[in-house]
């Protein structure tokens, strides 16, 4: 919960401090709204059921079906370009295994009804400004275009009725070996000059046209090239991406990306919602957790927000550690006082521990006649006595 | 969302305040976890279903029961007393009408395993201080003990079998006549000699034993007596209460209590949890939201985070426009800048307008030629022109 609530906190400042709105939508929504979108795989993964009422309703399985609902319900009342951000939960009836639940938090960030190459560059901007937020050094944004793949697809004289299926495949290049992506083309019903055509082809490729305005773009927002690799072999699983598309991948661990986005300007019409060309991303949760306790890169992040522990003594004291305990939480340390003056000091101590609470503030007899209190750092164990007028000054530094 | 989410953050503050841990459990859980634990009225509310894999499940009702599977399953884990809190919705099959939803967002903050009057009064500390923060001056917390209701009802002979009805009707005396009151109790089968003990003891009735050591406690860590009130006709709706019982209510609006607590220390075991004494309350983050709109509390909340709006003269200036928004925004101060610049200055107006952003930078060629910026303030209509290099300045005063 530290670092999920810590991330989200971060996100959120980030999307906000472009203009970002938040949304919420509801969890249920009717089943007419959610299935017939994805096509069948994605549809037995949505939990539906009929209500009390006898409605069909269903669980919402992403956060974009919901925003072209929302989209189609106030497109009159909504500011344009839209700007949205949601961090909420969806749910799918998948089996579940590491890296895949059954309830998933997403934080979306999308851009509705601006066809400029700018709003393409604002979610880059947004992406790279957040994982550098997070503390991430090390991540790389790979780029391609929707558009390009078409043309060279159609250019090695495959046929249009394959176009996905070898996508699919080319996606797999970052995986796989040259030849055994070959040995699929090839299965595929690609003959070895159309494979050569295409790799070669792949391989002199270079951002054009939309996506080169779009990362001129990025550039002018600050966005450094170090972060941004083309990649034509980049295809991405979805079916719904009209241009430019991109997603972000880290050296360690390996769990595939932790963005995923691009320019969708079917979708929301397709969704049921206005005309609106669109472009946006969904940063995973969970992944970036992982990727940030895996690579410790929040070693000072503590379990427990709270700093300070006060005990108590005994009933004749519960009065001094109260006061004291207020006025360190009026003074912004984040102060807990144990609630049961007949506990041992020890049993205290152990709790504190548990707890994680870095600072245990130590009242008996002596200290409360002496004005002085026992401050012990519970990570080193060093224990000292200091006047209780200079404790928030101490606890503070 | 712009209250919502700022409500949302101050109680969080609070509660961390305190030294409680956030908590998050999924939305499903199996029907024999939910269902049979508050009577069949509330079973005929809860969404259930058979999951794709035949399971019988349900969406949560409360954030009670969740929290006493957690410590059912956790038991050995948690550090104790088990100071939690928890914001997430939970779903009701209810006929929607004002102030009752289907979906519904729950603030609550609990305190498990402890039997110390300490944790009831600490609970008491964190509504009154959360209320405090979020700018409530008036509002009362409404005290009593069950076991105070239980020992009068007793002792005006009423039989045992009758006793959470005739408590039923007695919390009627907030709402209706003591003529009215009195009538339904006839009804009930009380004898005009048991109403009349009953109204005597009633207004005779003081704090005593578990609740004044609670006040006492309470009043050690600083709560404001004149936020309490006993009241010995209040009963609250649910059976589980054993010991303290307490309600906020405010003046205006005429919305109920914001607030709904007491001290259930047979609960976590009934639930499957441990037997563990406990005390906590629910803060209605609706309601408070209805509180704090309808008197206009925050007269100051902007609808949008953002302060700062930056226009796009044309495709020769974006690049000026999207380095002078990075600087504010590195300058914390949230900044938006429009995204395309074919758009007229009028329409990008319009949009900062609609969005409620009360300030707007406007760089044309004669600003950029000059080293200014002209800065329209969007709440008086007021326009200056300000060097570039004192801007942030201007803003952040």
């Amino acid at each position: 919960m530290a670092v999920r609530k810590r991330v989200k906190e971060i996100l959120t400042g980030v999307f906000e401090s472009y203009g970002f709105e938040p949304l919420e939508t509801p969890a249920l929504e009717y089943q007419s709204v959610l299935l017939g979108k994805y096509g069948q795989e994605a549809d037995k993964l949505v939990y539906t059921f009929d209500d009390k009422g006898g409605r069909k309703v269903g669980l919402r399985y992403d956060l974009t079906v919901p925003l072209a609902r929302v989209a189609a319900i106030h497109q009159s009342d909504l500011p344009v370009p839209f700007k949205r951000y949601q961090i909420q939960r969806v749910w799918r009836a998948d089996k579940p295994q590491k890296g895949r639940y059954r309830e998933i938090e997403m934080c979306d960030v999308d851009i509705l009804n601006s066809a400029s190459p700018m709003a393409d560059a604002e979610i880059l901007a947004v992406i790279v400004d957040a994982l550098k937020r997070l503390g991430m050094k090390q991540f790389t944004i790979r780029l391609n275009s929707r558009q390009v793949l078409f043309s060279l697809i159609e250019a090695a004289g495959i046929s249009e009725n394959l176009k996905f299926s070898i996508i699919q495949t080319i996606d797999k290049l970052d995986k796989k070996t040259r030849d055994e992506v070959s040995a699929e083309l090839e299965r595929k019903g690609l003959n070895s000059e159309q494979i050569s055509d295409l790799f070669s082809t792949l391989a002199a490729t270079r951002p054009a046209g939309y996506l080169e305005q779009v990362l001129e773009k990025a550039k002018s927002m600050g966005v450094a090239d170090s972060y941004l690799k083309f990649d034509s072999t980049l295809a991405r699983g979805l079916d719904y991406y009209t241009g430019p598309i991109f997603e972000t991948v880290v050296e360690e661990p390996k769990i595939g990306s932790i963005t995923g986005g691009g320019r969708y300007d079917q979708l929301i019409k397709q969704l049921g919602g206005p005309d609106w060309p669109a472009v946006g991303t969904t940063l995973g949760l969970d992944r970036i957790c992982d990727v940030i306790i895996e690579n410790k890169l929040w070693p000072d992040l503590s379990p427990t927000s709270t700093k300070v522990f006060v005990t108590l003594f005994d009933e004749s004291l519960v009065e001094s550690s109260l006061s004291l305990a207020k006025e360190l939480r009026e003074g912004g340390i984040i102060t807990e006082v144990y609630l049961d003056p007949r506990a041992k000091l020890d049993k205290q101590l152990k709790y504190a521990d548990r707890k994680g609470i870095p600072f245990v503030v130590i009242l008996g007899p002596e200290e409360v006649k002496k004005n002085v209190v026992t401050v012990k750092n519970m990570t080193t164990g060093e224990q000292k006595t200091v006047p209780l007028a200079e404790l928030p000054k101490i606890l503070q530094d």
